[in-house]
């Protein structure tokens, strides 16, 4: 019933029951809790341990007792509801594990806030990390609750978290039926991350897993799914997470009614390896660059190339991924490239960009892509070292 | 039998049998025939009229007698063939009509050749037309006939065509099964092109439409499918339509069989009108530019940006598209932008970039995308015009 609220901002003793959490992540925000992944964890690990997966979070992390909890599924199209229990999901249906990469949409923000003033987290290049998820497939269990998943009145699917502001708006979103209904969309009720409870800041006990998809439609502690025929009312799905035109400026000029909400993310890469400002030792000879690289909607990355000269040369990267069937290809690939440290320079930039198997490719620089919300920066990464 | 063999260049006379051609076709070759589509056809044209659809031969034109025709269907993983007269297939199976852009993988070739020579015919931008394709889903066709498309020994659907070189080399390319077999694949064997018979040049009397993936898979003529554990040995699905390393400057030095054959097309536009160097009247005080936007794998175009100052503003453009369901938009968007001629200048570049729903957009140069065989160029359009 709260339709398109922007969420009250809290008082500070709001986050009172914030769990632990590793000191090495690096924090944007601790209220709400909002962390990168360390990048030397990201360079080395095709599956982020869990300790180390980024954290995006819009509002306090909700406390669920699992003994009396129970999803709730509605189908707005006969009304009908179906509850389940924890124990009825976790034994009474087929469980599928898939390594996924969840990515927020905001990642690379900060390169974007360069080039013009946009509003949002500054992340760097580290509000990405990779799990293998554990749960059911959404819709074996819609279609085990009867569900037909082809009724023209059903057009998307909403997914309701248990985190709430003051004012008692819960976090929520929603993906069109069709990606739920794809024998290729594979969105999962996820109950385990990498074989483990899921931690309590990626959404303990049962989370949404939409894969190929921006992190924000992925709820966490999600209560709820809804058939519906609208999408969520919510203020991140109507007017949040959508990529206005680089001719709005401001975000008050935006009409975000004419825009659709992002789903898919384009083919995305970083540099993890060495960091801005490192400082390479000539008498090595050689250095080498790591990071990763990774395209929505389940297309596969066939190509890094890396640059220690803007371009004029490129390597192709040695690439690790997991071994996906076509059009399912859901995590991230990491990639290295060896460079001979190059004579009379004492610094050096590199830069990667990275194709997928639908031949898409990265831009060059945020100049046509830059939106005033600093959405979906996947221009160009560069990275300065110094050599000695 | 005849594996990855080049096809010999046949005696000019092999050619005696070729069909007439609409004369305001751009011709690049005659034998085998190539020609563009005009660029008013496509600014104006959602469906391109059959006569003026792009024609891409690698043969001369095969004639076929319809009376006496079968395809044949050969299943390796069991050695069962089955036959299709063509009656059979317009009179026994459900039709289906799905508008398709097809698009050559050199489409824009020409420039591309700009930053370094690259190899094959320079294509401008008009190597792309769209049309109402009607024929028999091949996932139907080929579950009627009892094949298991979830059997692991079919990993390839082969399509031979009917077209040949002096040595019996038949044109010849695959798709992998995943395509087929997807919800979301649309995989066409068709019999109709804009509700007439498939003109000559075009495939008749039966093409294979594979929407979303570049024309070289769309086999015309076609007379044998096989359902193959290997992709077609062909020499254009082995050894041509691949996407060299940006560092490979020579064809001699490239390894194709460390690269997979191209599928899916990347997002595309250009400007169709006006065309280089044209003159616009400055007593108009404004004028209209047009074009198309297209985006492979079945994603949608959501924006068109055209800008007339090189990008420090663009403009969003009107779109004219097809409704379709998500992830089977397989046709091209044509858009158009008004401008107010500025004051001062004579001359104008103007040029185009766009985005789809899974947030992909085009580079703005081709130096990083730039590959000897000069395939898939998707970047930025630019065209000048004088202003008198
Ligand atoms: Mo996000
Ligand atoms: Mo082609």
């Amino acid at each position: 019933d709260e339709t398109n609220k922007k969420p009250i901002e809290p008082k500070p003793d709001f986050y009172k029951d914030e769990p632990k959490r590793n000191p090495q992540l690096k924090v944007l925000t601790q209220k709400p809790f909002n962390a990168e992944s360390p990048k030397e964890i990201s360079a080395e690990n095709l599956v982020t341990p869990l300790e180390f997966h980024f954290i995006r979070n819009h509002m306090p992390v909700p406390h669920i007792d699992t003994k009396t909890f129970k999803l709730e599924i509605l189908n707005v199209s006969n009304g009908e509801k179906i509850e389940f229990s924890l124990d009825d999901l976790e034994n009474k249906f087929n469980s599928v594990t898939i390594p996924v990469t969840l990515q927020c949409s905001g990642n690379k923000r900060k390169f974007m806030n360069e080039l013009g003033q946009v509003q949002g987290l500054m992340w760097d290049v580290n509000a990405i990390s990779t799990a293998l998820w554990t749960g059911v497939l959404l819709k074996d269990l819609l279609i085990h609750c009867g569900i037909d998943l082809n009724d023209p009145k059903i057009k998307h699917v909403i997914f309701e978290g248990l985190d709430k502001d003051p004012a008692g708006v819960v976090y929520a979103a929603s993906v069109p039926i069709e990606k739920v209904r794809s024998d290729n969309g594979d969105v999962l009720l996820a109950y385990k991350m990498n074989g483990q409870d899921i931690p309590l800041d990626n959404g303990y006990p049962l989370r949404i897993v939409v894969p190929g998809v921006i992190g924000a439609r992925s709820v966490k502690w999600v209560g709820k799914i809804i058939l519906s025929d609208v999408e969520s009312q919510s203020f991140w799905q109507l007017n949040d997470y959508k990529v206005l035109s680089p001719s709005i400026k401001n975000l008050k000029e935006a009409d975000f009614s004419k825009l659709k909400a992002v789903q898919e993310s384009p083919i995305q890469s970083a540099i993890c390896q060495p960091v801005d400002g490192n400082i390479i030792k000539r008498e090595n000879g050689k250095f080498i660059a790591k990071g990763y690289a990774f395209s929505g909607g389940g297309n596969e990355i066939e190509s890094v190339l890396v640059s220690i000269d803007n371009g004029q040369n490129w390597k192709n990267a040695t690439l690790k991924k997991f071994d996906r069937p076509l059009y399912r290809s859901w995590a991230w690939t990491l990639w290295e490239a060896e460079f001979d440290i190059p004579e009379g320079k004492d610094q050096i930039e590199i830069v990667c960009t990275a194709s997928d198997s639908n031949q898409n490719t990265q831009p060059e620089s945020a100049k046509s892509i830059w939106n005033a919300r600093g959405l979906l920066n996947n221009s160009w990464h560069r990275v300065k070292v110094n050599i000695q």
